[in-house]
């Protein structure tokens, strides 16, 4: 189903590169938007998963969705990376995972501008355009870190960045690049050493956190005791060696601005 | 000749995306790297221009350079974004310029990864894959800035992530990927509006400077009467609505942090 999946992806991947924004909407909160394509992408990948896995449900983000159950559900966000696609910014990804008994069991991400299929099925490694890939090697003070600014959520501007300097500080640089699924994807893959992101959405992290895993690097929501596909909170993903001080960075400034799991659910 | 240099430039491009890394090399400052590669792409973007423009010097990134004079000079840099061909992130560029009476004349950068050129004759516009290109029309509060970390000046640190902040809470949201000359080619093509970084060396804005001013956008040295292209300092690249305020933004945390053009040159 793994292969399946990615050629799914391929192909909503080759309608992105087509396709011409007509209209620009704002949903809640600051810089938030949705586009026409989105919603014609999620359309077309509901129908496509469905066919493929019967039995799921479907939880997207450009739609009211149930809760998360046992049962097997698709979390899927058809365009990755908004913002970039309304700017043509060429760093726009789909991101599409399988997720049951509440945890992700199958994972594809599909960057269409550089040609480039992410994948993963849990506890049988992760490929990239299905050659098998694998997480860095790099100490944090080598470490590449990206970051996300939760941009609907302007009250965690100041501690974003102050936890981007503190790694500027240890690490050899920052990166910010606009879709945390790609993020995501490319620590999976050893571009980047870390990612944090004081808060994200199910759909923004399903299918990269089992990429980021099986290919051998650690997926953590720190604030909660295990990983939980039903709420938002801060995320970080790290190479093995990259994990343990990462998360020492992101706790400290947590604490310091005062942020706890309650600031970070609406 | 501007489609000439464009010609070696995605030559140039082929090599970068078939070479693999033998040597990295720090150089002077933090986080200041250099490979093999590095080195050799130098050398044969100096054998190619050089025979291109035979009466024209060469300074380059990767040697021990002269001063600017009025006299012709390819001003070039074999890969910016050396920190991220190392972690192959995927976003590194080859710049090129020629300079005449210390103004740049004609530029060219290729980005490999996506298979884009853009380049700009003075007066004659500017081309994407040899298509007009234009800078974006978004304001201020509509906007993606770019912004580069100066990693070499870990003293410039928290300053950078104050502007960045300002920015972030001014503009829909930030941007960090690492090759400055693929961001000046980006505020050039409408991809980001704003670009910022309060130090950078000639070679990473010699031909970007030209493609953002050719393309209708504001290249700025705000710490200078005009740009220097013999001198290190903060510059700010714009779209013709954003460079006034986005100036304002920039030189208010430049004063608010004591930074001055004797602050960035060493």
């Amino acid at each position: 189903m793994r292969k399946a999946l990615c050629g799914i992806l391929e192909e909503a991947g080759r309608e992105l590169l087509k396709a011409r924004i007509s209209t620009v909407s704002e949903k809640e909160g600051h810089a938030n938007y949705v586009t026409d394509v989105d919603k014609r992408m999620q359309d077309m990948l509901k129908e496509r998963l469905s066919a493929l896995c019967p039995e799921a449900g479907f939880i997207g983000e450009e739609q009211a969705n149930q809760q998360l159950t046992d049962a097997p559900a698709w979390v899927v966000d058809p365009i990755d990376g908004t913002t970039n696609f309304i700017h043509d910014f060429h760093m726009s990804v789909i991101s599409a995972a399988l997720l049951v008994d509440r945890v992700p069991v199958l994972g594809c991400i599909c960057h269409p501008y550089l040609g480039e299929v992410y994948s993963a099925e849990r506890g049988k490694g992760a490929f990239l355009n299905e050659k098998p890939m694998h997480v860095s090697g790099h100490d944090l003070s080598h470490a590449l870190v990206g970051f996300g600014t939760s941009p609907y959520h302007p009250e965690l501007g100041l501690p974003t960045m102050d936890t981007a300097l503190a790694f500027l500080r240890r690490a050899t640089d920052i990166r910010r690049c606009g879709s945390a699924a790609m993020d995501l994807a490319f620590v999976a893959c050893g571009r980047q050493d870390v990612f944090f992101e004081l808060t994200l959405k199910p759909w923004d992290i399903a299918a990269g956190s089992l990429l980021v895993t099986e290919a051998g690097g650690v997926f953590d929501m720190p604030l909660l005791d295990n990983p939980d596909y039903d709420r938002s909170s801060a995320i970080l993903a790290a190479n093995a060696l990259c994990a343990a001080p990462a998360k020492e960075v992101l706790l400290e400034q947590l604490e310091k601005h005062g942020i706890g799991q309650e600031n970070l659910e609406e």
